[in-house]
C-alpha cells in the first residue's frame, strides 16, 4: 500500500516533489506549540504543483492528508503547498488579490508596494495567506480592518473526492487554476467562503484566496503608554474604542511582560502594564487622534505618553511588542511557549500580550518540553483558563482556531447541537474523513 | 389536517396570537417586490412568544414555514415575529448588544442613543435586524462599517424541528430564551453564524441575534457633487477610496435619477450624475476628509461641491438621495419598482442608484404592475444584466439576496458544485424542507 500511494503521488506530482525521507517527514509532523506529534507520522510528503492536486487519487487509495497531521497510527501523506506562490490576479480598482497557498503576508505587500494599496491583517509572524484563512488569522490590525473572517471574499477549495469548489463562484475566465474572481460583495446563496475560512484544513485544501485590499494610510503614528494597573490600561482602552477614534492597532503588555521584553531588547520601559497604539489615517487626522487618546489616557492614569511618526522610530517603539514570543521564550533557554491563545477577561499574573482592542489576550507561560509534568500543568492551567473565559461568556479560542489543543472544549462552548451541526457538514465534504483527519471536530 | 393544525397553533401560541382571516393571510403574503404569490396561500398567521416556536409540533404535522412565502398549492404557517421585540442585553464596554426579531435598525438607535454607540448597517428602510441578518443586508454605510455579515456575532435560531442553536455559543447563562452571549470574536468551530447570515429563513427561524456596535462618530458632514459623465463619478469613487478617505457613505445617482428626485422633492440639484458623500470622525478628521474629497473630486471635473455639518442641513442634502425609491415611483403613479438590485459594472441608460463605494449599483425599472407583457420585458431585462454581470466576474445579487426572483441565476453564478454542497446543508438542518421552501435554492 504504502509504495502505491508513493507511486501514484510520483506519477502525478513529479519524482523530485516527493519525499520520503525521515528529516522530511519529522519536519513536517512538528509546529511550533507544545502539542506532540510523531514526527514520521507521514508516509509521505508532496510540494504539487496545482493542477495535480485535484487529479491525485485520494479516496481511491484512502490516504489521510494532514498538514501537521497527529498520530493515526496509520500515516498519511502532508501536501506542502509553499511552492504554489504566484500572485495570480490584482484589481487595484476593485481592491481585490488572488494569491496561491505559497504567498506570503509579507510577500504580497511588498508586491503592492507602488499601488497604495495594502493587505493589513497582520497575525505577527509572515504566515502564508491561504494558511491565515484555514485558521481564521486575526492579529494586531484587527481593531480597525477587521480579520481574516472580514477579509477573504472567495475561496479555491480541493475537496477529498478531488472536485474543486470555488466558495464564491466561479467567474466568467473558469478554468480549474485560473485566477479567482474578485468581486467584493455577494449575497449569492449560504455563505460557503465563511464557512471554510477558520475550517483548519478539515473541509479541504485551499488552494487559492482572493481577499479584499485596503488603501495604504498616509500617515501613521505609534504610540506607547503606561499605566498604573491592568484595570486602567483595559479602562483606557474600552474608553478609546468608546469614543469613536479609529485606533488602527492597540495592544496590551502587562508588567512580567515588559520586564521580560526590556531585558531581551535592551530596552528601558516602565515595567508596568502597558499600552502599544497605532494610529493611521491623513496627517491631520492621526494628529488629531494622538491627541484624543493622549487626553484619554491622561484620565486613565497613563504615564510616559511617547509617540514617534517615522520608520524607523515607530519600529523602535514597536521593538518590545514584536519581540513579545522571543522575549518570553528567553526567559528560560531551551524552553517553548504554551497555551498561549486564551481568551481572557482578567489575569492579574504571567506574563499577559493582548490584543486588548479586539478583545483577545495570549497569556504566555513558558515550560520546559522535557519536563512532562510541567506540560501536564500547562495543560491544566489552560483548560481552567479556557473554562473560566466560558463561564463569563467568552471564547476559548479568540483567534488560531481550535486545532489539537482545545477540542475538547469545543462542545462546551458551542454546545453539542452545534457539534453534531458542524459534524454533518464535515460529513458532506469529506466523508471518508480523509483531510486533516482528528482536528477541530 | 388544517383544523388540527389551526388547533395545535393555539394550543401553543395563545388564541389572540393566531389568525385565519382571509385579510390577515393576504396581507402577509405580499411584499414590496414585483413578484406575486398568491396571497391566501397560507393556512394561517401566527405571532409567536418567543417560548413557544420550539414547542410548535411543526414537523409533526409536516406543515411549512414561510416568510413571505410563494404558493405551492399547499399552504403553510406564517410565523410573525414583530412582537418579540425586547433588547435582551447590552455591553457598552463590549460594543455589543442581542436584540429579538421585532426589533428594528431605528429602535435600536434610538434606544442606544445615550451609550455613544450605534449600529451603522443601514439598508435605508427601518427594517427588522435579524430579518437584515436573514436577508445579509448592507447599505449606504457599509463601505466603512461593513454589512451584515461583518456585524452579526451570534444567532439564536429554531430549526425545523423545533431544536434552538445558538450559532457561536450558548454562554453562561444559557437559557433557552435567554440573552444571547457576547464574545466579539471567535475562532472556535466553523463559521456556523456566517452560515445562516443570508440564509433567508431556509434553514431556521433567526429569533435572537447579537450584533456589533460602534463608537458614533462625533462629527458628521454630507457632501454631494455633480460630475460631467458616470465614467468621472466612478472614477472619483475609486481615487477616494484608493487615497485611504475613510469615507463612511459614498453612493452614486445618474441624471435621470436626478431629476426625478429634483421633481419629486422639489430641489434644483443639477441634472448630472451625482455622488453624495458622508465623512464621520473627529471634527478635525471630518474636516481633512472634506478637504482630501474635494481635491480629488476637483481632479474628476467635479461641480458644485457643497457640504453641510448640522442634522438639518446633511438632512436637507441627503433629501434627494433618501427619497429616490419614492421619486422613481412617482415617475408613474400606481406602478411598482422592480429588479433594482443588480450588480453592475457599468450602465449608461435607466434610473441607477449606487451603493459604488461598496461596489454595487441598483438599477431601477419602473413599471405597471397590471401590464403583464411589461412585467415580463422587465424580468427579462434583469436576467440579461444579472448575466452581463456574471461575464464581468460580477455577482447577481451584491445584497438583498437571491430571494425568488434570481434563484435561476444561482447556479450560473456559484457553479453545479457549490449549488449541490447548499442543498446538503440545507437538508442537514431542514431535511423536510419547511422552512421557506422554495426560496433561495
Amino acid at each position: 500500500m504504502p509504495g502505491e500511494l508513493v507511486k501514484a503521488l510520483r506519477a502525478v506530482a513529479g519524482s523530485p516533489n516527493v519525499s520520503t525521507a525521515l528529516a522530511v517527514r519529522e519536519q513536517h509532523g512538528r509546529d511550533e506549540s507544545m502539542h506532540r506529534y510523531l514526527g514520521s507520522s507521514h508516509l509521505v510528503v508532496s510540494w504539487p504543483c496545482s493542477a495535480c492536486l485535484c487529479t491525485f487519487p485520494g479516496s481511491a487509495v484512502g490516504l489521510a492528508l494532514m498538514s501537521a497531521p497527529i498520530s493515526l497510527g496509520q500515516g498519511g501523506v502532508c501536501f506542502n503547498l509553499t511552492r504554489m506562490d504566484r500572485i495570480t490576479a490584482l484589481s487595484t480598482e476593485d481592491f481585490t488579490v488572488a494569491v496561491e497557498p505559497g504567498v506570503t503576508r509579507k510577500a504580497l505587500n511588498s508586491y503592492l508596494r507602488d499601488t497604495g494599496l495594502w493587505f493589513p491583517v497582520d497575525p505577527g509572524a509572515d504566515a502564508s495567506l491561504c494558511g491565515m484563512a484555514a485558521t481564521s488569522a486575526s492579529g494586531t490590525n484587527a481593531v480597525r480592518y477587521g480579520t481574516m473572517r472580514h477579509n477573504v471574499l472567495n475561496l479555491q477549495v480541493v475537496l477529498a473526492d478531488g472536485r474543486v469548489l470555488h466558495t464564491a463562484g466561479r467567474g466568467r475566465h473558469f478554468r480549474y487554476w485560473g485566477p479567482l474572481p474578485c468581486c467584493r460583495k455577494s449575497a449569492a446563496g449560504y455563505n460557503l467562503t465563511g464557512l471554510f475560512v477558520g475550517s483548519e484544513g478539515t473541509l479541504g485544501l485551499i488552494t487559492q484566496a482572493t481577499l479584499r485590499l485596503h488603501g495604504s494610510p498616509e500617515a501613521i503614528v505609534a504610540a506607547v503608554c503606561a499605566f498604573p494597573s491592568v484595570h486602567a490600561a483595559v479602562g483606557c482602552t474600552v474608553q478609546v474604542l468608546q469614543a469613536g477614534i479609529p485606533v488602527a492597532r492597540i495592544e496590551f503588555l502587562d508588567d512580567v511582560m515588559m520586564a521580560a521584553c526590556n531585558r531581551f531588547s535592551g530596552l528601558s520601559y516602565a515595567v508596568s502594564p502597558t499600552l502599544f497604539l497605532e494610529f493611521h489615517g491623513s496627517p491631520g487626522s492621526v494628529e488629531e487622534q494622538v491627541r484624543q487618546a493622549g487626553e484619554i489616557v491622561q484620565l486613565n492614569g497613563g504615564s510616559d505618553f511617547a509617540w514617534a511618526w517615522e520608520l524607523e522610530a515607530r519600529n523602535k517603539l514597536w521593538a518590545a511588542r514584536h519581540n513579545a514570543w522571543y522575549a518570553a521564550l528567553a526567559l528560560r533557554p531551551g524552553s517553548k511557549v504554551g497555551s498561549p491563545f486564551k481568551q481572557l477577561v482578567c489575569v492579574s499574573s504571567g506574563l499577559i500580550v493582548g490584543h486588548v482592542g479586539d478583545g483577545n489576550f495570549h497569556c504566555i507561560l513558558v515550560f520546559d518540553p522535557a519536563d512532562l509534568d510541567e506540560i501536564q500543568r500547562v495543560k491544566e492551567f489552560a483548560t481552567r483558563l479556557a473554562r473560566q473565559a466560558l463561564a463569563l461568556d467568552g471564547t476559548c479560542t479568540g483567534e488560531h482556531g481550535i486545532g489539537l489543543g482545545k477540542r475538547h472544549l469545543l462542545c462546551e462552548e458551542i454546545g453539542e447541537l452545534g457539534l453534531t451541526i458542524m459534524r454533518q457538514i464535515k460529513a458532506i465534504l469529506d466523508p471518508k474523513n480523509l483531510m486533516n483527519p482528528g482536528k477541530v471536530l
